[in-house]
């Protein structure tokens, strides 16, 4: 009997759209899953909205003894995790939960480093290890579900599909170094490079930041007239498909100014410079979609973030464009596929 | 370098005990988290309590393909986990998240058939999907977390920790149904048995239930003067293991009557009976310690349900005898090792 088709047919998109039709409609389309009273119960204090959303670390996929140790590996689990709490506008960590799978002959020591990577990181950013499970298997993996929640006033929701036409396009930071970091982890071929950027290169992949602080900033510099309405997600999987996320579910078409991106100064001269500044990944800043005045406001106001361009209308060149008229903006490569 | 103990050489209960000191004191305590005002932050509505509970599936260690189908484990992991919220005085669940890993080779159709096992599960007993992640990975999995509330005035907060000398210990139903299923679904020897008893029995393993509506019960029958304390779990590990952590985390002894074990009367006649339903597990029912005149008045209003024993004071023989006098109540085997 035919089987019809194996995940690694469909591909990581296709199957997450197939999943997403299990869901409510509109639940999959973000970072993380809002719970608002409707999900919470009618009994509830109406404004109280919960953020929960899940990542899976599996070993050889999304980490390696090769260029992390077990408490890097916590860390930044956990960061990758609060990242998507902070992409929905979440001021900081209720909590995390832990699903621990590892074979039986995992060292107590690995584990033990890796929980204290993941405390490490809630004690620095917020929130604590709520509970979880454990179970042997066949390759270490780490199951993370984080909760936050939105604090009526100082934040609100951001949601990936909230962006319009005419909306300035923010970066909270420089983007490429991550990838550099993993570069030099890895050994690949690079240019001889300062001992003090080969450092920063690796600590910004080992040990990411979730950006709550450009939460709050985003709170605060609000200007007074404006309703809170913020188009945003993460960087983790990189600027560029952070920016065509945005695009898509907002029905615009994204323009990046070629001048204006935050390639991270320390891959100056580097040839993938650009690139990896698009599409490295893992970098773990926020992208968002604002209205011009609150975009000037938030630049002046945090320091390191910048516009990089703005949403438009959909045009036929594709949902990812440059400003100067250079034509839509690819791929270097088949981007990364877990199920390849 | 010496890199100490592996996890196999910890087992199970110490590593839990071990991960449990990266939590806050008594968050590892229960079936699920509980998030009470002091987690969930001081601008929320003082009554709200939420559930949070992670459990990993593994196939191969959880379930298998020559047991149960697709649908089958989808509805099982989510029961499983619905039940660690009802057995933490939920009356449902908010919903859940799911982390998907499998390998790239794996059939879409094996997918939808858990995703359609885990939404029919939500469908009859409450909760939706509320999002998740998938990764490729070497075997099977399924990371589900699970979240529900407290609802003031309906139902409480149940812990392993309340219960005190002098409770009457409560079984919301039979066990060792499960154990029987499985041991038909694995070809294990038994005495011929009629059709309906191993459809029964079957089904019992592959669509357990969480027992929400004991939770609803449990507070409509409340008497009027008592105040809300309520020890419990699940017996997902088994009857006996439920009534030892109760025991042990209240600081009692449990004593189960003998003639009034909760056997699966579909066990009558076999000699496994009894080890089946102290040892067998998964059978998912509340397993609860409660003022008499609250349990008296459960059994009455609950089909199924029935006084099993009672705490008392922590006595020498262990934390699970016979009220006969017939000593200790041992494991005929090694207890289920996921680490073994």
């Amino acid at each position: 009997m035919p089987e019809g088709p194996t995940l690694a047919e469909l591909g990581e998109t296709e199957l997450i759209r197939r999943l997403g039709a299990f869901a409510p409609r509109g639940q999959f389309g973000d970072d993380a899953a809002l719970l608002g009273p409707a999900l919470l119960g009618p009994n509830d204090r109406g404004d109280l909205q919960l953020v929960v959303n899940t990542d899976v670390l599996v070993e050889d996929v999304h980490f390696s003894e090769a260029t992390m140790d077990a408490r890097d590996v916590g860390w930044r689990a956990a960061a990758a995790n609060l990242s998507d709490l902070a992409a929905m506008g979440c001021l900081g960590a209720v909590g995390i939960t832990v699903g621990l799978v590892a074979p039986g002959h995992t060292p107590w020591a690995w584990v033990e480093g890796a929980y204290a990577g993941l405390v490490e990181l809630l004690g620095a950013h917020g929130g604590v290890l709520l509970g979880g499970d454990c179970s042997g298997g066949g390759q270490r993996l780490l199951a993370i579900t984080a909760l936050g929640r939105l604090e009526q006033g100082r934040s609100g929701p951001i949601r990936r599909g909230d962006g319009q036409p005419g909306d300035q396009l923010v970066s909270t930071g420089v983007h490429g170094l991550s990838r550099l970091g993993l570069a030099l982890l890895r050994g690949e071929t690079l240019p001889v490079l300062p001992q003090a950027i080969r450092e920063q290169a690796i600590s910004a992949h080992r040990r990411p930041v979730p950006r709550f602080d450009a939460v709050a900033a985003l709170g605060q510099c609000r200007p007074g007239a404006l309703p809170w309405r913020v188009a945003g997600c993460d960087s983790s999987d990189g600027l560029a498909a952070g920016a065509t996320c945005l695009a898509v579910t907002s029905g615009c078409t994204a323009l990046l100014e070629r001048g204006a991106l935050p390639v991270a100064p320390n891959l100056e001269g580097l040839a993938v410079a650009e690139d990896w500044c698009l599409w490295g990944g893992e970098d773990f800043e926020l992208v968002l979609a604002l209205e011009p005045s609150w975009a000037a406001a938030l630049v002046d106001q945090l320091p390191g973030t910048r516009c990089i361009g703005r949403l438009a209308a959909p045009q036929p060149e594709g949902p990812l464009v440059w400003t100067d008229g250079g034509g839509p903006i690819a791929s270097p490569s088949a981007s990364f596929q877990h199920f390849g």
